[in-house]
């Protein structure tokens, strides 16, 4: 299979690009990657584009007129849309970065998809597209679709996009709404922000909110292995599901978890206050997981021991 | 109140300005329409903007430069977003027709009210989000929302766009999903396309599909009527309103129709074939009208009656 993956050089691409590449779960005849490198790092994919494995595009995908020519030359028969904006707290002031960086950037892709007969599409949407849903945990038909973000709203608008699409151009597609990834190659998010705040001054650190925000947090190598389960095991020319796990970590319990991996006691922890980290943000999420898991998929471990293993990882990463 | 209104040249657009002048369902101290006239015409307002009653500009709601200082200018205390593309089988070939019209002329409608202040919306989204519904009549709460039109799409990506700019600019706003809406001053649509393809050949009727697709249709003037009625009496922050009728009126029958009031007999009919109109068409929709209901609002008539006036209008108007 000839697979394609924007933001292949990102946190969570550059752990499918591992993936794919070392345990094979199917048969990989190329591996292209597009990245803007906005957030993605080359480092991440080395080993592979130096030995030939991953064929790497420096582009951002608004340039339309740029990948369209590597869709139409590469003629991929599996995309992963991974690439998006994920700092949300700068989308949350700058309104029109998720309707660039989400919704044109998806419909790129799609478009691309169209045009070179591109047929099969794997797209991260996000929990964030519920809102503060009245439901918790929240299942995949839970409505109103009511998101708070831009960012939730460029995740919605792509999810409509593709389901046009697939109707309209052939796709079949599977779309995952993730729960906060986290682990190796982390570039952003709580884990890395609060271990790079502790570098900077191990005797102070700032929590956004009053620090019981709670949500689920899923290991990037479990994301990978449920995508790929469901890819594999889902067949509707549509496919949606919650990826996640049930339950949740409060960011006060993740700043402990940091702090306790570092090797850092007396900490003076300063909290902005509010039970919201920052406009747009959802304090408490919960996700309903049973239909992966009636699929046959389900976490390896609780929300809480994902935090700790990606800690572990990210200490040792982040320098 | 000063009201703001986008494609208020067009065929609902011109409907509500005339309400708001003639009926004052409250009072209007300023009536700004923006129109690009792509499918509006400006004689629809001619008597009003003759007598200063409606300040009008000829803009598209892309150019987001030329758009804002008329909202900064006027800050409007109410908006109706009403422009869009409502040539859906134009859409279906042009992938990002909708995305144009749609959803970046809806975030730049958003922006331009966040920076002028202005705070209430009024939204005409549409059935189309629902897609092929497994429940029939369709509530506001069904899911999943996978619209098979990219006119779906966009009108989806434009709920979740009001939603995270409510919450995240206090904005307040009224979504109403449209169902077919017909009457005086329509531009486009089957009962309109029917008169035209009549008037030019009277003994050969061309039928998209197999003539039995049937979805409700609503007049105009109870589509202005649902609207105020439903801006006055719901108060969340957020609104969303199926904006229809029970039941559902069959092709066939509408081209009986408008061929009985055109005094036409022996009509050859020749249909396209197939279930679907065309490629996003939903062949069958209903639309649950009881949200409405409960907060005290019915239409006046059957889908059947709204057809039955909207032609003998346009039999009229179209000459």
């Amino acid at each position: 299979m000839k697979v394609l993956i924007t933001g292949g050089a990102g946190f969570i691409g550059s752990n499918v690009c591992a993936r794919l590449l070392t345990e094979r779960p199917f048969p990989v005849e190329e591996l292209v990657v597009i990245d803007n490198l906005s957030l993605g790092r080359k480092e991440f994919l080395s080993e592979y584009i130096a030995d030939g494995r991953v064929i790497f595009y420096q582009e951002d995908l608004l340039n339309f007129d740029n990948i369209l020519p590597i869709f139409l030359r590469h003629k991929p028969d599996l995309v992963w849309h991974l690439s998006a904006n994920s700092d949300i707290q700068y989308s949350a002031v700058h309104t029109d970065w998720d309707l660039k960086q989400g919704t044109l950037a998806t419909y790129n892709v799609l478009e691309s998809m169209r045009r070179a007969n591109a047929k099969k599409l794997i797209f991260s949407s996000s929990s964030a597209i519920y809102g503060e849903a009245t439901l918790v945990p929240t299942p995949e038909d839970y409505a109103p679709l009511l998101p708070i973000s831009y960012y939730g709203a460029g995740k919605l608008a792509g999810e409509g996009l593709i389901s046009a699409f697939s109707h309209n151009a052939g796709l079949q597609a599977w779309m995952f709404r993730f729960a906060n990834i986290v682990g190796r190659n982390g570039t952003h998010g709580v884990i890395v922000d609060f271990i790079k705040k502790l570098r900077q001054n191990p005797a102070l650190l700032s929590i956004y909110g009053d620090g019981l925000q709670a949500k689920p947090y899923l290991h990037v190598s479990d994301c990978v292995a449920g995508i790929l389960f469901g890819f594999s095991h889902a067949a509707n020319q549509v496919n949606y599901f919650n990826l996640g796990c049930p339950g949740a970590t409060a960011v006060k319990d993740i700043a402990a978890i940091v702090m306790r991996q570092m090797n850092l006691s007396n900490v003076e922890i300063a909290y902005t206050g509010g039970a919201r980290g920052w406009p747009g943000d959802v304090p408490q999420v919960r996700m309903d997981t049973q239909k992966m898991e009636r699929l046959g998929w389900r976490a390896s471990g609780t929300s809480t021991q994902a935090v700790e293993r990606a800690t572990s990882e990210l200490v040792q990463q982040i320098v």
